[in-house]
């Protein structure tokens, strides 16, 4: 049976449910949501989610949000190579350790300073707010050095979860290709990080780089810039 | 085996680890643990988790972190009735679905207005910043209605997953318990909640309350004030 996978790829855990759906090969159809155009707040996209976020499945009758319970809910029901979200308890343990940390690691730090210097600006037409951005940029460096010291042991883990690329990866990597709109490249001055990202990348592609393309677009059309506002003009 | 379970019970999650163990018959030893004497920050506990977070569990010589993911493995590796983390696939994704949902959900909402409005000044010894308070408390308010009008349907559903007990009650509770010491009772004037909240704390005792002592106690002695400081002495 082919998921009906609604997910807006300006979302980087919707991106990352995509990639998953791609790589792994699911039976997938994916339907486009825009929320900017309002997609997510109409009366039936609130039947599905009263939440009003995305990503959300329709697999048959069964509606389901959350990327991560939709990551795990599609490793038990489709036939997927077992890397993705491995069936052995402990290893399926130390996937799912990092898919809860994420929430309020990289998912939340990454979007934070992403809306703060440029999405909110952007939005409102007015410079960032030079203090909530220090304050975003400082906790998003500290996650990032997080990710690797803790989470690749300084070099020594070629992915998350060991030797073998994971959902893990996939939910990381969206997330962190979040802030270069905002002009930032976590791979800069990074290069365990860099390594890191290029591998998970060339593992996922050409599905990596289609789903980033309008993420690719804004970053290289604006670069964190807000036009006629930042940087002011001379 | 004998799990042991590392857990400061002033920390939420922390909290609905230990009551899940007690509640679920799981073979446990808690550690007791406190962030505020630095247990957290010492070499041995830092080798168990780099992180220098609570919890933390040791099974034999396997070593997890992150509650959710702990819970996912323990309901996994031992006995328990099925109600907590149910087996079949499509209710354990709606357990899922909020366990995922509540990190920057319940979770973060809840934790943000009792360290802005209690821990942080209580810490600081200075008066709370009343828009920091005031952002915290709009959006708690806005997380709360949603555990009540989303995930409770309004008062049709008995528990967060249907008709039984799930983690996923004993997450939301024990989150939703921390704004008491900040002097915020979610149950006033939400009758759902409060209804719920009695059911899932009236199912889960001696165990919840007994785990809350600590969390009781605060609330008691200072109810949001601090002492000397706030409310400014006439």
């Amino acid at each position: 049976m082919t998921v009906k996978v609604l997910a807006d790829l300006m979302s980087q855990p919707a991106r990352a449910l995509v990639i998953f759906c791609r790589a792994s090969g699911i039976s997938h159809e994916h339907v486009p949501i825009r929320i900017t155009a309002g997609d997510t707040k109409t009366e039936e996209y609130t039947k599905l989610n009263p939440l009003q976020k995305v990503p959300v499945i329709q697999d048959g009758d069964f509606v389901l949000t959350e990327s991560v319970a939709i990551v795990r809910y599609l490793a038990r029901e489709k036939a997927i190579a077992d890397h993705w979200y491995p069936k052995d308890s402990r290893a399926q343990a130390k996937v799912d350790e990092f898919l809860e940390w994420q929430h309020l690691g990289t998912r939340a730090m990454c979007a934070s300073y992403f809306l703060s210097r440029w999405l909110i600006p952007m939005t409102k037409r007015q410079a960032p707010n030079e203090k909530s951005v220090a304050k975003a940029l400082k906790d998003m460096e500290v996650c990032l050095g997080q990710v690797e010291q803790v989470w690749l042991q300084g070099g020594k883990k070629k992915y998350i979860a060991g030797d073998e690329i994971s959902v893990a990866d996939i939910m990381a990597c969206c997330e962190m290709e979040q802030p270069s709109m905002a002009g930032y490249d976590v791979r800069e001055g990074r290069s365990i990080l860099a390594d890191y990202m290029d591998r998970v990348k060339a593992d996922l592609n050409p599905h990596y780089d289609d789903v980033h393309q309008a993420v690719y677009k804004l970053r290289d059309k604006f670069g964190g810039t807000i036009p006629g506002i930042y940087p002011k003009p001379e």
